[in-house]
């Protein structure tokens, strides 16, 4: 059985855009007359056929997607992640003719920009990032009828397929680099608990340490700027006795954290090795150069786009997609601990 | 005479965003019919009649407003300038129901994005950063008919208000506290010169030495990237006379630069001194501080917003708007010449 000609073939045939077909076949205005007439002939000769269900796609179809975003602008400056990230997703909507929507709200305040998005069909779906344990967006947007899928894993049941990036291993491999150095006394500095990806690391470090038969010296309280980095590693090297290794939940807390150590007088790594998260760009350039764990937010973002936009189209049953797992990439601000 | 009742005072009569008020008063579905009767009684009691502008403008309100990039992703991650720019777009946007349409294209295909955004309809008006000389997007837009405020002001004439925050400045006195810290060899890292601002600041830094009577030892080519920064900054130690300072065009390559030199064994400030620019969050964390530049693009974007708004609201003659200039922010990466 043929496939039935969909809007995406008439505006491929036209090589106008899907908003361009939907405008035309809608009678809506705004385009030129010649380009009217050269979409017509396009669904003719394709034997494109408004159905129940294509008709109410075309009306309330968007092409466009939403993402709802919460940090605070300070942070939201400094994370390596979103840029990144939208410009991953950016890179598969600008083949396809749509637009990225982005709202930044006050926490406390997302049900509003998703009620927004969705109330006034500004967008056909929706990522949903920085998940929270027990996050209430999840049935917030299966009450809004929005598709979306998440950037992760949520903690309960979520009819939203998943695009995984398992922070994990990354973890797990940097505490067990220091292991092999010979630390014994190594400390973490995590992001903020509320997120599920701060978790994760904070719990792969503890649990890594655990399985050689090793505490951490202590688990500092950051908030992913390089002002809780350094706010946390003073904290650290006042202790009476101090680590002799520190991993941060993200570069940003770390390279604080390297400057707040050589201001004090430290060689890093010969009085004190650091391991940051990210493979931000500074990572490599900054002295010496930053143990840290790449993912790839690009990535993450084209795999994330081109999986809603499955399920924006209609597919049923999308499968959750897994990218490379973060891993290690060992630089020059981690060394044996002094004698 | 009385003020004619606007969609935005219908609008905050019921509680609702203005892209309610217009669905309901147009008849476009999406709204629970108490929300569409809350509207109606509201619209009623304060006595709004469409005329043919209000309708026409209420038909074609998108309630957004657009930002075409097209930095190269390595770029767009690490520029501190557009994160800040887009939280404080959306800091204004938020209050009013409006969301920021963003696109990232290929260098050269901004043409393209900009005709999608007004093709379908989906933004009121635009944001133009990023000013090239002889930037033919100015043209482009008056011909979309798409209402326009340009990030700094263009080389020629236009008929956008432009929100110009002057970098110029700052870069005088980062020149002039080298001078005045008794450097004589000073040199320049620019931007890409495509750039309007990375001209600006690269003009500012030779006309101050001139001034002084003094030639820059060089001016290098950077791409405002860490890479960029590196390979520059290498160049320079590698001349017969290395300067005894380097300014460059923004912090990441100088804290990039800062790494190299520090790696091949030199000490910062004492045998070279480094100045940046933005004010980064790390150019206040690496070791030494990095004297910069403060510019504030989170304002930048409010006022921005704000400006924009008044054009899409139909206002004429909107007058520019002039931030506070970029000032210079001292740390510990300058200081004297070595002897």
């Amino acid at each position: 059985m043929t496939k039935r000609p969909t809007i995406a073939d008439v505006a491929r045939r036209a090589g106008v855009s899907k908003g361009s077909v939907s405008f035309a076949l809608n009678g809506r205005p705004g385009l030129a007359s010649a380009t009217v007439d050269k979409i017509l002939a396009a669904a003719d000769e394709l034997g494109w056929r408004p159905s129940n269900r294509a008709r109410s796609l075309s009306v309330s179809k968007a092409f466009a997607l939403g993402l709802v975003i919460t940090r605070d602008p300070a942070v939201l400056s400094s994370d390596p992640f979103f840029p990144a990230f939208i410009a991953g997703v950016e890179s598969v909507l600008s083949t396809q003719g749509q637009a990225l929507v982005l709202q930044v709200v006050a926490d406390g305040s997302e049900a509003d920009g998703y009620r927004r998005l969705a109330q006034d069909a500004r967008v056909d779906g929706v990522f949903l990032s920085d998940l929270r344990h027990d996050d209430p967006r999840i049935d917030l947007l299966v009450e809004l009828g929005l598709p979306a899928v998440t950037l992760n894993r949520p903690d309960g049941a979520s009819p939203f397929p998943a695009v995984t990036l398992d922070d994990r291993p990354g973890s797990v491999a940097v505490v067990e680099h220091l292991l092999g150095l010979g630390h014994t006394r190594i400390a973490h500095v995590a992001g903020p608990p509320a997120f599920v990806h701060a978790t994760a690391r904070s719990t792969a470090f503890v649990e890594t340490l655990a399985a050689a038969g090793l505490a951490p010296v202590a688990v500092e309280a950051g908030d992913f700027t390089g002002a809780g980095g350094i706010e946390a590693t003073r904290r650290l090297l006042a202790l009476p006795e101090p680590p002799t290794a520190i991993v941060y939940a993200n570069d940003r807390m770390a390279i604080a954290g390297l400057g707040a150590a050589q201001a004090a007088g430290m060689t890093v790594p010969d009085d004190l090795s650091m391991a940051g998260f990210d493979d931000s760009e500074l990572a490599e350039y900054v002295h010496p150069g930053l143990t840290t764990v790449r993912a790839d937010p690009f990535q993450f973002g084209v795999a994330a786009a081109r999986t809603l936009n499955r399920v924006v189209d209609g597919e049923t049953d999308v499968p959750d997609v897994e990218l490379p797992p973060a891993e290690l990439v060992v630089r020059r601000s981690t060394s044996a601990p002094p004698a």
